[in-house]
């Protein structure tokens, strides 16, 4: 008590003095356990989550832009309702059964693989707030869903263009009702992986960018690549239709990483948290600018041009490799560990040609591979051992793999994936939505 | 005071043992009314209106893009200047007189239709607080500001592609000084539906959507339809020119919405009232997710196709229906009423076309319409009676159309409205602004 | 200590009746020097750096978007790479050496004009708080990162459309890493400006906006004008592909402004400071709708037109305007203040093609020009001399000029710094990048 009390007269010295803070270093010296008052620090907690939650929600918008902007002109509109859709999609299937799979045990360890703590997740009385936790569960429900929305996200790329609506809809609400909330529960809910292996995941570059990117992927083998993509025994390069919007899709999903993993955190009530929170805003930033400037350097060494689209995704694969713990390293090793992701994309992408897989923006090198790559160096950076880890990235494989590929498998042996091949030539736009995206402009081709 | 010093004392063990709040669940238990300092509680109400502020700041460009989206090519910089010089133009005449009108009782009850506080809003010194207020008077102005200059927004896409810029922005001018700041005093101004009906709009379902519907709606009707929209006894579609940008500007909006319905609660100075932020939070992304669920099972039910733009338009009415109360509902209560929003999308937008009402982007069944719906449906989830919100709506209804009427009317009989045929058919980028959208690029049409 | 315990009584009163304190005048009269508590102060502090850094680094898309719409086509992908490159190197720079460059004399005021105070930027470790400062020194660093990123964004689109990829990264890295940091230093960095003359510029129009509007100036001046441009003894206006997208940009930039001026005041931990940051942001837009109209209303009078390019950069001058001190001036001030900045746009855009000066997005006249209108003009507002506006302003312009005309002129005589004739007419899409913005829109040209 005598400790707060002193605190607190400090706290009125300062205070009475009206002036910025820090312009009276003398006075204001914080203790780094300096006392925030319980409710104050629910606030600030509840604040980051609505902050984090707000950022990572324009993500939604930062990947429509992205794939409108690098799938060719005839698919755009239908980009722009599968993103929106999965977006709305996610949020419903994450309150319907998602929240409470991802969170099954009540934040008790467990070593148990599947969980479910109940049916469509409540939420508190108006003007109650949650007094056992610190911040508002809504807060925290709001930003662990679009973290769900996020990794539905994911998949909507690499598939594009060749995938009708209906069957994209409905991958993306299991995945987001159930395959995604199960990896979360292993490690964020406490269950198996935290439990039994220490497996270190601060913001999810594998939870989040892994499961993404094995979905993706299988997605990817079981639909086939676009028609006339490999024909001839050679790769056929089809074009983004507007590299700005990719550009502009980048940016918002560079601006919502500040959140995703900024607010991971998960408070900012302390001197501490809000110090860290500060810490990994910039590791997230170091970590894109290394992606960017690796990609851009490697291809102008390697094709004596500067390739924009490595170099936005680039910025992302440095963004997904720092996301699995984007707090302890130091800034160098932030830069570097980034800058690794932006070499992997610069490799990866024209292997993945090499194998005839077709992934329409790079998703899989981006999200997928980076988020290994992110993954596996928290052994070096963080609190976590490198079996550990491997651990992680086997079980989200093994289990992301299989029950994608039991969803893509009964897709198409029933209602079907693909459009016909006339319909593909002829574009999703008008034969799934009828409103094509850009009607008055003409095509070269 | 013994309350008061316990708390403290909770406080002081919980914030010395230096770890996230919640990590300790014992410890932290806070009360609902806990001691949060009134300087404290100011910072944040404060904060939260320029989160807020900014935020909806940000819907101006959400709506300049979504219109740049859905007129012709030939009159999108055109729809951009609109939209640009309206928000700068409602900053003025909310400062030179709107404020005073909106505000005239300083917080007292009165069932005066009209008032007024004063001329000019004053700011108050610099380095002052306003210790009467429990936050910065600025911040507040911020924020009622930027609701000011959306409900101009929604008129500028109904009455697009062919409306001169000069007596747009004149309408614009009145709408922003006088039209919508009467409408705000009745109810945020604790006028006269506030004190004599127990009219409730949390957010604006009526006092921003519906006063922005109806001066489109009757601005729609004074002006007429474009040229050859229902010529030869049938509806002509026009379609938009960018469907990735109008998907755009609905994802800013969607952002937007946060602040538009979050920061309404107009506190988040205390645990309560952030706790209620968060589920506004949430409610307000469920109703626009369930908007965008329906508007697509119902068009590809009715048309075969999933429309995008009826999507978009979905999200956007679902979010306009839990804009009057976005705190009370239960959230599956929420999905429900932005659901029938969408729905009201769906039905309405050829209602329109069949009575030849020339709607460029869909505001009508999205502001209005919805924004009715949200209104009413209030007396069920909220604390306001069916006769009071149906008042409400009504008072806003008589109001705005005859005022906007008066004035479109002026304008139509003054200096003209529309652009000679010849222009008209040209588009206004070149003869009003000299500026073509995009001008490398030739034209199918 | 009495003092501070009566406030802390009626925190107590005012919290435990648990209704949003605005709602009970009297009881929470809150004095301007109130108790808010070191801890709280320092987690609100950093979470304005956060907010602010967050809303810049936001403004480097909006850059990008900007330059975008206002190139031709054939330019657009490299001005896409120009701008996410120049961001990530500002960064990599600014932590190298920059921040040690700008602020080099540990707060104490100096007469220096160069100084260094380390290499490379350190960061506190994990979970450590920045006891001595009053916020956490990452989320400073991140703000003061953030605004050098500004400063080279400004140059890319004055020299756009005709200077390669690599010779404008050595420049940009030369620019972030030295020459703008040392104009920091003799300002923010407490130096010579500060030390000697008083100079005031609270959030950069001569720091940051007339920096990268000289080096801009002077590289027009080296690099000469596009090919074509002035051939044939007349102007030939060559338009921006899209306007849309320069809209965006202008409207994120404008919001991105709330961050880099109201942050800009540093602190947001007591009422004063927070009431202080709001003003900032009523000034702020009030500016630029004052920009926005005057720029409307100008060009409707001289060319019967309502220029869309010039509005947009009326807001950007407006804001510029503003920026010198955003906190002092009225409303009636910032608007007269942002007006003015309007007018200089039109009035000075002209004037530069008539001295074959090729600037193609306007950033001399709404970064230079009206930075130096912004700055001057605090000798009215705020608390400075106009000799010491003055002193500012042209050492800013001895030193940046003659710092960056060494660099272009090192450039151009090296490696050389335009393309080929036959490239820049091809566009540097196809030359330098291999990807074409917009490969299937065929064009009119």
């Amino acid at each position: 008590m005598n400790k707060m009390i002193l605190a607190m007269g400090a706290a009125g010295i300062a205070a009475l003095t009206s002036a910025p803070a820090f312009a009276q270093e003398a006075a204001e010296a914080v203790p780094a356990a300096e006392v925030v008052s319980p409710g104050t620090a629910y606030i600030f907690n509840t604040l980051l989550f609505l902050l984090g939650g707000f950022l990572v929600m324009w993500m939604a918008a930062g990947f429509a832009m992205l794939e409108a902007g690098l799938v060719r002109s005839k698919n755009v509109s239908t980009q722009c309702i599968k993103n929106i859709g999965l977006y709305s999609i996610a949020g419903l299937m994450f309150w319907i059964i998602g929240y409470n799979i991802a969170y099954p045990h009540g934040g008790e360890a467990s070593s148990a693989l599947f969980g479910m703590a109940g049916t469509i997740y409540p939420m508190q009385a108006v003007g109650a707030a949650d007094t056992g936790t610190g911040y508002s569960v809504a807060s925290d429900w709001f930003f662990q869903m679009v973290f769900c929305a996020t990794t539905a996200s994911i998949v909507s790329g690499t598939v594009a263009e060749r995938i009708k609506i209906m069957p994209f809809f409905i991958f993306v609400t299991l995945l987001t009702a159930i395959i995604y909330p199960v990896v979360v529960s292993w490690e964020w809910g406490t269950g198996y992986l935290d439990t039994e292996w220490g497996f270190s995941d601060f913001a999810g570059s594998t939870l989040v960018h892994s499961t993404g990117g094995w979905a993706a992927l299988v997605g990817a083998l079981i639909i086939g690549p676009r028609l006339g993509r490999y024909a001839g025994g050679k790769v056929n390069v089809f074009p983004g239709s507007s590299i700005p919007l990719a550009t502009l899709g980048t940016f918002v999903l560079w601006l919502g990483w500040f959140g995703f993993n900024g607010a991971s955190q998960l408070a900012m009530g302390t001197v501490g948290d809000v110090s860290d929170v500060s810490k990994i805003f910039v590791n997230t930033n170091m970590a894109a600018a290394g992606g960017v400037v690796v990609a851009i350097i490697l291809t102008q060494l390697r094709y004596k041009k500067a390739d924009v689209t490595m170099a936005l995704n680039g910025a992302l694969a440095g963004l997904v490799s720092i996301t699995a713990e984007p707090l302890a390293p130091t800034v160098g090793q932030s830069i570097l560990i980034g800058g690794i992701g932006g070499a992997i994309v610069v490799f990866t992408v024209p292997l993945l040609d090499k194998l005839k897989i077709d992934d329409v923006v790079g998703a899989i090198p981006v999200h997928l591979i980076a988020g290994i790559w992110g993954t596996l160096i928290v052994a070096w950076t963080g609190d976590a051992t490198f079996t550990g880890q491997l651990v992680g990235v086997l079980l989200t494989a093994v289990w992301v793999s299989a029950a994608s590929a039991i969803v893509w498998l009964a897709l198409k042996y029933t209602i079907g994936v693909r459009p016909s091949e006339e319909d593909e030539m002829a574009g999703m736009d008008i034969t799934e939505i009828g409103v094509e995206a850009y009607p008055e402009f003409s095509s070269k081709m």
